[in-house]
C-alpha cells in the first residue's frame, strides 16, 4: 500500500507563473493607488461590437452546439487563410489552416507532431513559458539560444547552429516575442529558415502578435516560396489581435504532410475547436481588418507612453519594447527579478512577471504588458517605479 | 539537406477514426434511404432553449471574453461539485473541481499528471480510441484489460491485478462505456478501486454517460470515503448531458495533490476553458436537472426502439447495450469489421464505427451511437441490416 505517484516531468514542470504573482496582490494595502496589472497579455479594449453580438447569435444558435470538424469549420480556415495570403503576400488554401482550442493547445499539439521524449528543440530566451512547460511536461529537452540585450533580444542562426545535435528537431521563434517584444528581422527569420532547411529541422514561428506589427511591415517572406510546406509551421493567436481569449480559438498553418500527422492530435486533444466563436470569427477577420489595423496605432500610443513614463527614471532601463511588452532591466540596487516583482507588487501594487519566469539568464528583469493599460493608467507606471531598490 | 521529421509516436498512432467512416458516406448512391449517421455519439436533440438563450447572452458580454482563472470559473466549479455532492452522496467542494475545454482534453491532461513516456496503463477492452490514441502520443503504454461480451463488458479486478507491472500508473475506466454500454457494477468499481490502493495506482473514472444512467441507479460509491482524494480522479463533460459538444467543456474532479500536478497541464494546454459557456452552464447545471432526468427517458426510449429494430434480424446480436451506444457481433458470414462496416456505408448508407477501431480482439464487432437517432429513424435500422453478409 502506497500512495500513487505523479510523473516525475510534471512535478519537474514549474507551477503556473500568472496566479503566484497575483497572489502576492492580496497583500497589496493599496498605498500606491489602484492595483496596476501588467501580468498577462490582455488587450486593454473591449471586442467589436459587431464581433460581440455576432458571438452572442452564433452562441444562441444550436446548429454551433454539435460537434464540428476537427480541424475546424471551413468558413474560418478559409478567411485566416485569405488574410495570411494577403498579410505575407502568398498563396494559402484553406485546407491549410487548421484551428485550434487557442494557441497554447496549438503550440503543445504541434509539437506533439514533431518531438517526442528524448528530442530536443531549440528556444531563444528568454522564452515564453507556456512553452518550455509543454517541453518540459513532454519530455522534450529545451535547448535555451541566447538571445542577447545587445542585440536587440534577436537570437542568430550562426549560434543556432553550434547547438544543434543529433535530437534536435526544431527550431521555435516567437516573433514579435513574448517577452521582449522584439521583433525578428525578415532576414534573421530567413537565416532561420535557411539553417532549418539545411538541417532537416522544422521552424515553428509562433506570430501570436503578428497583428501589432508597425504598419506595412513584412514580418516575414517565408511563405512566399511554397517549399515552406516541409519545414515551416506558423502559429497563430485569435485572443490578442479580436480580443476574445475567453473564446480559445488559434490556429496552425503548416503543408499536408504535417497536418497529417497532427490531425491525430487535434483529434485527440480537442476534438474540435470551439464552434460559435468560429463562426463569429469568420466574419470578423476580413470584416475587422480596419479595426484591426486601427489598435495598431493604439498600442503604439500605449507604447509611446510607456516610454514616457519611465523616461524621468534613471535607474531603470527598457532593454526591449515592441509589441504588447517592455521588458525592463531592474535598477542595480534591486533585488533579483522574483524578489523585486514580490516587491512591486505588495508594496506598489504594480503587478509584472520577473524574467526568471522566462528562462535562464533573466534574473535582473521584468517583463510588464503594457498594452493591457490605457494611455492614463501608463503614465502611473513612474510613481510606481521611482525610488524603487 | 534532409526533410524534418515527424515523432515517431505520432506516425505509429492511428489516423481519427470517425472522418474515415464518413469518408465512405461519399460513395453512398442513396439506394437504402438517407444516410443515417451513428458514428460518433451526439444527443440528437437539441440544448435546451434556455441554455441556448444564456450562451448567447454570455458570448455578447464582454466580460466573458477575457481570460479566465485556469482551473475554470468559481460558479461552475460550484455547481458542478455541488450536482456530484447530489449524485454520489459526498462531500463536494468547488475547488475540487477543474473546469477543462472538454473531456477528452481532460483525460489527455490527466495522463500527462500520472504518468510519462515508458510508463503503462490499463485500459479495458474494446477501449474508447481517443483514449489510446492519446496514451499512444505521449508514449504511454496502454495495456489491454479484455472485458469479455460472457461478462458484459465489464472487466475484472482479478484479471487487471495479473497485469499490472512495475510500470504501471494508474487504471482507466469508462462507466456507462463507449463502446459497449456497458455499466459496470458499483461492487466491480469499488474492487478496482482497492485493487489501485492496494497497488498504489490511480483509478482514473470517465464519467462522461453518467447523466444518463437509470433513474436512481447509483454509479459507485467511492466518493463517500474521503480517502478517494488520494487514489481516485473522475472525468466528466459537459457535451452529451447538455447537448453542447461544440461549446467545448468538461471536467476533472480531483483531490488537492492531483490538482496542485494537474494546474501546470491546465495553464500549459488550455490557459482558460471557454468561458462564455462556463457562465451559461453554471446556470443550468442545477436548473436543469429535470430536463436531463428528463432525456434519461429518451434515451431509454431509442434504447428499446434499437432492441426492437434488432430483434427481427436472427443473424444480428446486441452483444452490449447500455447508454448511447449498442455493440453488435458481425453475422458469421459477414466479413470483418473494417470491411463490413465500409460496406453498411457504401452500400446501405449506414455509418457505424468498426470494432477495430476499439482495440485488439474486436474485429467481429461494430459500435452503433443509437442515441443519435430518432425512434422513427431508428426503427429503419432493420432494413440497413437485413441480408447482410
Ligand atoms: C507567444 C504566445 N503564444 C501563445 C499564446 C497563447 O494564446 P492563446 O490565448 O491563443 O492560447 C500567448 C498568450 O499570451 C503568447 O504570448
Ligand atoms: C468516453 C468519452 N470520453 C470523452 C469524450 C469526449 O467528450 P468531450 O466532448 O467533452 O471532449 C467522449 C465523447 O465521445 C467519450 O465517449
Amino acid at each position: 500500500m502506497s500512495a500513487p505517484r505523479f510523473a516525475a516531468r510534471i512535478e519537474r514542470t514549474a507551477a503556473p507563473p500568472i496566479p503566484a504573482v497575483r497572489a502576492w496582490a492580496a497583500r497589496y494595502a493599496g498605498a500606491a493607488g489602484p492595483l496596476l496589472d501588467m501580468t498577462q497579455a490582455v488587450p486593454g479594449y473591449p471586442a467589436h461590437p459587431e464581433l460581440l453580438a455576432r458571438l452572442g447569435a452564433a452562441a444562441a444558435d444550436p446548429a454551433q452546439a454539435g460537434y464540428g470538424p476537427i480541424e475546424g469549420d471551413m468558413p474560418l480556415r478559409a478567411a485566416l487563410a485569405a488574410d495570411i495570403a494577403g498579410t505575407y503576400g502568398a498563396d494559402i488554401a484553406a485546407e491549410e489552416v487548421v484551428i485550434t482550442a487557442g494557441c497554447n493547445l496549438a503550440f503543445a499539439m504541434a509539437m506533439e507532431t514533431i518531438a517526442g521524449a528524448g528530442d530536443a528543440v531549440l528556444l531563444p530566451t528568454p522564452w515564453y513559458f507556456n512553452h518550455r512547460m509543454a517541453l518540459e511536461m513532454l519530455g522534450i529537452e529545451a535547448v535555451p539560444l541566447p538571445a542577447r540585450a545587445e542585440d536587440g533580444f534577436v537570437p542568430d542562426p550562426a549560434t543556432a547552429a553550434a547547438l544543434i545535435g543529433p535530437a534536435t528537431r526544431a527550431i521555435v521563434l516567437v516573433t514579435p516575442n513574448n517577452p521582449t517584444g522584439a521583433i525578428y528581422p525578415a532576414a534573421t527569420i530567413a537565416g532561420f529558415a535557411a539553417l532549418c532547411r539545411a538541417r532537416g529541422l522544422w521552424l515553428v514561428l509562433d506570430e501570436t502578435y503578428r497583428d501589432f506589427l508597425p504598419e506595412d511591415a513584412i514580418a516575414h517572406d517565408l511563405f512566399r516560396d511554397g517549399a515552406w510546406r516541409d519545414g515551416v509551421v506558423q502559429l497563430y493567436s485569435f485572443s490578442k489581435s479580436y480580443c476574445v481569449p475567453g473564446h480559445r480559438v488559434g490556429a496552425i498553418l503548416a503543408g499536408p504532410a504535417f497536418r497529417a500527422q497532427l490531425a491525430k492530435a487535434v483529434d485527440t486533444f480537442q476534438i474540435c475547436p470551439p464552434r460559435a466563436a468560429q463562426a463569429a470569427l469568420a466574419w470578423g477577420v476580413p470584416a475587422l481588418a480596419d479595426w484591426r489595423a486601427g489598435n495598431r496605432a493604439i498600442m503604439a500610443g500605449r507604447a509611446d507612453a510607456f516610454r514616457r513614463a519611465l523616461a524621468p527614471l534613471q535607474d531603470w532601463r527598457i532593454e526591449s519594447m515592441g509589441t504588447y511588452f517592455a521588458y525592463l532591466r531592474l535598477p542595480e540596487a534591486a533585488p533579483d527579478a522574483e524578489a523585486a516583482a514580490e516587491r512591486l507588487a505588495v508594496e506598489r501594487g504594480l503587478l509584472c512577471l520577473p524574467g526568471s519566469f522566462f528562462g535562464p539568464g533573466q534574473a535582473r528583469h521584468i517583463r510588464l504588458a503594457f498594452a493591457n493599460a490605457e494611455v492614463s493608467t501608463i503614465a502611473g507606471v513612474t510613481a510606481r517605479l521611482a525610488g524603487f531598490a
